[in-house]
């Protein structure tokens, strides 16, 4: 069994990495740390986890976090980096959903995080966990950077094309619209109901935090850095993310095959066949990234389709999914959950 | 392993059934019959369930179902009774998710549903599957009636009071509110999301066929027939059944004592602390029925607060309970499933 | 012209009123205050008003208030009662959509708002706002006390029978269901998209605010004290409350004849026909309640479904209405926008 | 005063129709046409319009359309080019909601609705009626094709552009979303509330009909026809269409100047200032469209963020806009109500 903690579990990605993890056969949940809900019940804050999660909220400072095999962070932005670093020199392994080990240039983290990494040392060693794409590295990282939920969606959709060479690589679009659970549980009067309900809108236009880790993964992936447009919407979802993806050709392929050969063996990436059309429901509550790819009018504009949950896929499933993979248990333990439809 | 039937996969009952039958550890899905549908593949019509359930629709004539340890009927209603004698006296063990079942007098049965009833035998034979209240002819049923969906919510939050005899039993009061889903896949007008969204009614305040089920069901617990007012109502969920429901105290007791100590040992119903209110999404995608007992201002009014999904302790998670009952499998196999949340 | 002034218009009823307020042929809006968006234009935090509304907030210490025919008050309960008395002293007539003057009795008020009455003598002169049970009073009234929205909802829905004699005045039950702007636009996080939507919850079952504001309302129409269960409950719309009203006959008589007889002359009650189920869009946007009754299986229990906009006759509409019968105005007069559907 | 009369009233731009036309002062309503509901009152159908439309819906043949002033054709693609010619050789003036009079190619039109056209002669002479585009010609027109809701959203948005010469015209992108009322009032499993609520999905990405009027539209104001990707996505709203349009630029210019001037005149188009991200919900039931521009990072990829009420400026508000200019009408008359919010 693996000794499991987490730190900061009263977000929706806390909650859900609960979920997760205490339906895990291979883990033992250890604490579960709070400084605002100390003592209470985690099931009485998750009424959800009555009868089945039975652990307090616990101060960090007493939680015996040292002596857990793993410990996930599910706190703002800017916790991990401070509090991470004790743990990892104690041996304790780390994933990070949040942002603090996403960026490896300390200078644009520092830019689009608004304050400099605490943490530069931990930041190079830093394994970014987007499984599909960098997979051997976390076999054996220490400290894992879980990916945002745009990232991964984007990510995953746009890959296969980047890898191939087929497309113009500085004017990639991606219109993406997230549940507004990404928002998170933080009382905001913009994630209110009645301001998100029957409601569409676009946000962050100018720049959002998630643009430069997408360039920065999908540059890995090419020859030179990648150019995209990143445009995320709020759409009135609890969960789930469709990510519309556009891409001009500069050379023909059969870009199905490429998609169909690219995820051949991954458990939890479906490609759909051509004509396709996946929604959000199809994955929720599930960790599965679903996409399908389109070619309008045979023009030279490929669109391709890509959908999570991103509580799962986009944050706890795919942090669960990193787990497995560092401790060597299959990849799809724990996370074999069948999607919630309707 | 329980070799398993679905009659009429095509519905919400019928998907919802699929998804925890393919992930029951004891359970092999051995056919599914559509007559619309027949030769598509399940998962082409519910992509939720790609590349894990690679079963077709097939003719219910051409369906191996009389090989079958157990037939699950998720059929409009009216189908069951036809179709299920000849299994019956194959001897295959039946669950009907409709009502074709439930009302054991067949004068009421025909009133309700506008026709006479096909098998008035098996009518006499069927058992009420509500396994909180009627485990024990459960474990030796040949047909089972799985209950209706408010009649779930209704009976389990209503049973102790009527017990107990500490309530006027000709005035009980049922104000229930389902989500959408509870009207099924059918395409009709009202069901539509313009007509469904952002809006609240009532519907058949002058009866609805779930009142006789009720009556009956809880005049079997009473020392004479039990008299309710029920009201349905439709609320902007797509799964969730909350019903608030009111009874008068002719003598004195401690209504929360009754109510923990009457679900002490049950699995899947939880009585929350004193002060409490259940949200429906607590139980969302569980087989939980989660139930609050209040006394406002200390008058002579009990009110009852009493959730479920609709879709699952309301149809098919509880007809997977009933099926491990009739096996003699743990009540809880295959549905331990906490609710998703968010 | 009247020359109008609106005390808070930050909140969803501030918003709700400038919409009103905005059209209305008769008025001239004067001022907006609002101590923390001083200086904001009011169509950059209302975007909807954009081009239409071109004041700012304002200081409340700075705007004319003082030489507005009428103020209206959309402050947060406890405030009105503070800073009416001084506009009242000048002559101003001010109507306070809150709840600082709706009880009559201080020692109620204090015990259910948690705080001492600030302005006991203004609170024996105000006049409750309830057109359809109390037109003649507020024709003359300065000060107009607005009522709740789910009082609004209810005493509608149970006048005529509280009036007639013919039911158990001890033994009510109003059963309420509200959209979520009722909860008003303040940052909670109850109040969020993710934990309102596809959620259904009964709240304050113990004691709501709303309870004393009915029953005192309805006493006043009955030659007794009227008691009441109250169950208010939270469901996933914007706008809407429905409330369905359970009543025990004590005497025969014609319902559906008495409710329209009761509002044959009110142009914003609409009694629908027998056997009709209100939707709350039916009123969406509108000042109008629509009421049906029922008396299933000819029981004796009778079942009243009344329904409103909470933003509009449940307050910013109701509060229009006032003004219109305290200038002698058509009572329609600006508030004769049809519902919109869908 | 201008007779109207109503061809199919029982769709959601029908009731909407009726919403406007009921209220707009220069007005009478004076023929509903409805094979199917002939005899139904209006507001029995549309319980929003009690006591405000007392019309009943009659049969085609049997209603006096030839004696209106104009007619309005809320009916299925088809119908109008078969039912308009005899009024419109009465001499009655016709503005059709449908898509029967949009593309001016006859063989382009047999291709997209899978029929030939009944009635080229009229095609020829229809006015395609986006007045901001095309506001000189309908003065004058007898026959007006009222725009599809997306190639409003689309082509607002995307004018200034490609009358400007500053962008690609060969790869423009249109990636709208819109509310499910869009697709009709038709009870279709695909707009069942079940299906469309908690979900997000794209649709018709190979081809959807309102690409060849869009691209119509803007071919117009361009030297050389212009290609568009143009991906619909459906979003689990009743009402909104939020366009995000994507262009390249070929030549500099202030793009924001460009938009405000190219608007400055009209009373329903709304450009936001710079950094404005518009909300569906702040053009809710109202006839307006509200624009902002982006240039992310400064990039040669420029993104317009358009969103409309898809049945009012989508389609009857903009059918009333048109009739008010053919009527030689203040454009607003009947058009001023303020957005709803929230």
């Amino acid at each position: 069994m693996i000794k499991a903690g987490v730190v900061g579990g009263t977000g929706y990605t806390g909650v859900e990495l609960l979920r997760l993890l205490a339906q895990h056969p291979q883990v033992e949940l250890a604490a579960i740390t709070s400084r605002g809900e100390a003592g209470t019940l985690v099931s009485d804050m998750f009424p959800s986890l009555r009868r089945r999660v039975t652990l307090r909220f616990s101060e960090p400072s007493d939680a015996p976090l040292d002596g857990c095999d793993v410990v996930f962070f599910a706190t703002p932005n800017g916790v991990a980096m401070h509090q991470a670093p004790p743990l990892l020199a104690a041996g304790v392994r780390v994933i990070d959903l949040a942002a603090d080990f996403r960026l490896k240039d300390t200078g644009e983290w520092a830019k689009w995080y608004g304050q400099p990494h605490a943490a530069p040392e931990w930041l190079a060693k830093a394994v970014y966990g987007l499984p599909e794409l960098n997979r051997l590295a976390i076999v054996g990282a220490q400290l894992v950077a879980n990916p945002g939920c745009y990232p991964t969606a984007v990510q995953l959709g746009l890959a296969p094309l980047v890898e191939s060479g087929l497309v113009d690589l500085e004017h990639l679009i991606a219109d993406a619209k997230s549940g507004v659970s990404g928002a998170g549980r933080k009382a905001e009067t913009s994630s209110l109901f009645s301001e998100a309900a029957d409601n569409f809108k676009a946000y962050g236009v100018a720049g959002h935090r998630h643009l430069p880790e997408i360039r920065q993964g999908l540059s890995r992936l090419a020859p030179r850095p990648v150019e995209l447009t990143f445009v995320p919407h709020l759409t009135p979802l609890i969960r789930g993310i469709h990510a519309t993806l556009y891409a001009r050709l500069v050379a023909e392929g059969d870009i199905q095959a490429l998609f169909e050969k690219r995820y051949a063996d991954e458990p939890f990436v479906d490609v759909l066949p051509p004509g396709a059309h996946p929604e959000t429901r199809s994955v929720r509550a599930s960790n599965v990234c679903r996409l399908a790819v389109h070619r309008p009018q045979g023009a030279d504009t490929v669109v391709v389709l890509s959908v999570i949950d991103n509580l799962v896929k986009g944050a706890a499933g795919q942090a669960v999914q990193n787990m497995n993979i560092m401790f060597g248990l299959p990849e799809t333990e724990g996370l074999w959950h069948l999607p919630v439809l309707p």
